[in-house]
């Protein structure tokens, strides 16, 4: 593994210029290049070293866990830090615009300045950083295979849970439960399990509110596994389901189906955007969409790249996206189908296992 | 609760000069002043008007909760909040330097500046927000509470799983399993649910370890419900306890039993941590407890005042803190006890209500 972390730190590397240092803050980049995912310390990297600075509580753990650079145990980030860029002849340090704050930006340029190190933070680091991330590697892969897994059987487990009565809240905390007895880390986001009317809602929050005969259960889970993350959705019917929401989950179903034949190699995301879009307002519900078609996953739940209209991104091999179009009507009812796949070299591999016809419990 | 928000959003602007307007972008600080929570939205408060800015995903319920301020909307963030920023003759806005990214703050440099609006983000309005935020109300007080009874019942029921070869992961799902069974909307942070050596780590991650005969199990937890967290620590010990680890266990105890006995309104909060760890130095473990004594606990997990040596805040009624002195023996063990408690006109009421004496499963 030390070998995949020095080929980061080197890629990572080639951003830098002559005299140039990349300062990473964010903790998932942190793990992305080091390994180590626990802290809250800062990865310095120079042309010719790397250098993971933590506090005292992740010393032990991070002199275990991180590979490929060098652990620093420090006191004051800022004084061990400044000493490095000193140290290694540092005189221009890039930070990421898009995590560090205002605060601990100016705090650092302080910093700096009395060493007369000049810091940047322009966005040129995060978009490099957000370039390397987007392919993924076949162990980055795995791990999200691992991921779905354990959400999936987590979540055939929950069915049996879904009945009139139960309510929402019961149903998310035994969810996350049995992902966590499977060997999730944690789940990927904050677990919807919405019923009833409340579906309309594309970020619907579980409440007391229990399942009723007849209602949609829309389950949006995810687990996170060795950081990475997994996304999947799924809408079932409980007892029964109307005409309206047979038609509806019919629409959105063929959306879903028609932009996961669109995934492959060449293709604008916003073209597979389009492609669902394009079925679900030819179905009437244009206006019932209001969210785009999916997003890269990875150790961020949301990152590049967008499958949206205003995306500008063309699919690779290596991409991790869902295909999740839904249709929301206010009041009423709403349906999402969500798969997560990998763009591969001709075409994609879902890692959902789940059926997707419609499921009446 | 209409008066309630609307007051906070007045002490708000008691901040603000003539011309200038505040944005409110940490989403925990904008649950505070409008009662709305999930929101990746804005809040713009004026010296007359305030405005909660959100997306289509989170307008209905938006419209539902928030108190005090007028639900926008916006297609655009950026562009809603320019026009309001003209409508409403702002010259300057203050922006939480804390929470924004350099990046998001260069965008809205950048279109404030086009409608000739100043945007500052230099600290003083998180100082400000940070002193209306560390007195508690009583109405927060009761949900500190109601977080706390949830998170201590559910550790009681743990306490039953607590057994040889029960791993350290089972342990953290089940309890989370039972404070989201008791109302929790979420855990107050990753659960620490540790034993034998890791418990020498005061950040240690639970793994598939498993309990034994004669180890302590170190137990971090909290609860949140209505936003408000918990916090509090036990450490028992599994079957039976070596000398070493009962006397260490019983400097601690001391220790934090002063804490909790210096702490009344006017006492400086590096003072209660001083009572602390003097106790733990005088009995030959000073270099064994390299953390603070405590921290301020509300909507946030960690939020002022920090009970700290470098602290230079002073104790009043209303502050909620913890008390959680500890002592670590590297590859040995470590002991930690904590309490959360309120800080009142003649001491101080402590939230929690388990035994503190060495309980030996």
């Amino acid at each position: 593994m030390t070998v995949l972390f020095e080929k980061r730190i080197n890629d990572l590397r080639g951003f830098l210029g002559s005299g140039e240092a990349a300062l990473v803050t964010d903790e998932v980049n942190i793990g992305y290049f080091t390994g180590f995912f626990h802290s809250e310390g800062a990865l310095l990297v120079t042309e010719n070293s790397a250098f993971l600075l933590v506090d005292f509580r992740y010393a032990e753990a991070a002199q275990k866990q991180a590979s490929g650079c060098e652990v620093i145990c420090f006191q004051t980030l800022s004084a061990s830090l400044t000493a490095l860029l000193t140290a290694e002849g540092v005189q221009c340090l890039h930070a990421e615009a898009s995590h560090i704050t205002v605060s601990r930006y100016e705090f650092f340029r302080k910093k700096c300045g009395e060493q007369h190190v000049d810091i940047v933070a322009d966005g040129r680091l995060d978009k490099h950083i957000g370039s390397l991330r987007v392919i993924k590697t076949q162990d980055e892969l795995d791990k999200i295979a691992k991921a779905q897994q354990i959400a999936e059987a987590a979540y055939s487990e929950l069915l049996n849970d879904v009945r009139p009565g139960v309510s929402e809240r019961e149903l998310a905390a035994r969810l996350e439960f049995y992902m966590k007895q499977r060997g999730a880390e944690a789940v990927s986001f904050d677990l919807i399990t919405i019923t009833g009317k409340k579906t309309s809602l594309p970020h619907g929050v579980p409440s007391l509110d229990t399942v009723q005969e007849g209602d949609f259960f829309t389950c949006d889970f995810g687990a996170v596994y060795a950081g990475y993350h997994s996304d999947t959705t799924r809408t079932v019917a409980v007892g029964s389901a109307t005409e309206e929401m047979r038609q509806v989950y019919a629409v959105v179903l063929q959306a879903q189906l028609a932009a996961l034949k669109a995934i492959k190699p060449g293709v604008p995301c916003s073209e597979v955007d389009k492609t669902a879009r394009d079925i679900i307002t030819a179905a009437g519900y244009g206006d019932c969409f209001g969210h785009s078609t999916g997003h890269g996953v990875g150790l961020y739940i949301h990152e590049l790249p967008f499958v949206s209209s205003r995306s500008d991104m063309v699919l690779e091999p290596g991409m991790v996206i869902t295909d999740e179009p839904g249709i929301y009507l206010p009041n009423k009812f709403g349906v999402r189908i969500e798969d997560m796949l990998a763009v591969t070299e001709d075409g994609c591999r879902n890692f959902v296992n789940l059926p997707k016809e419609l499921i009446i419990l």
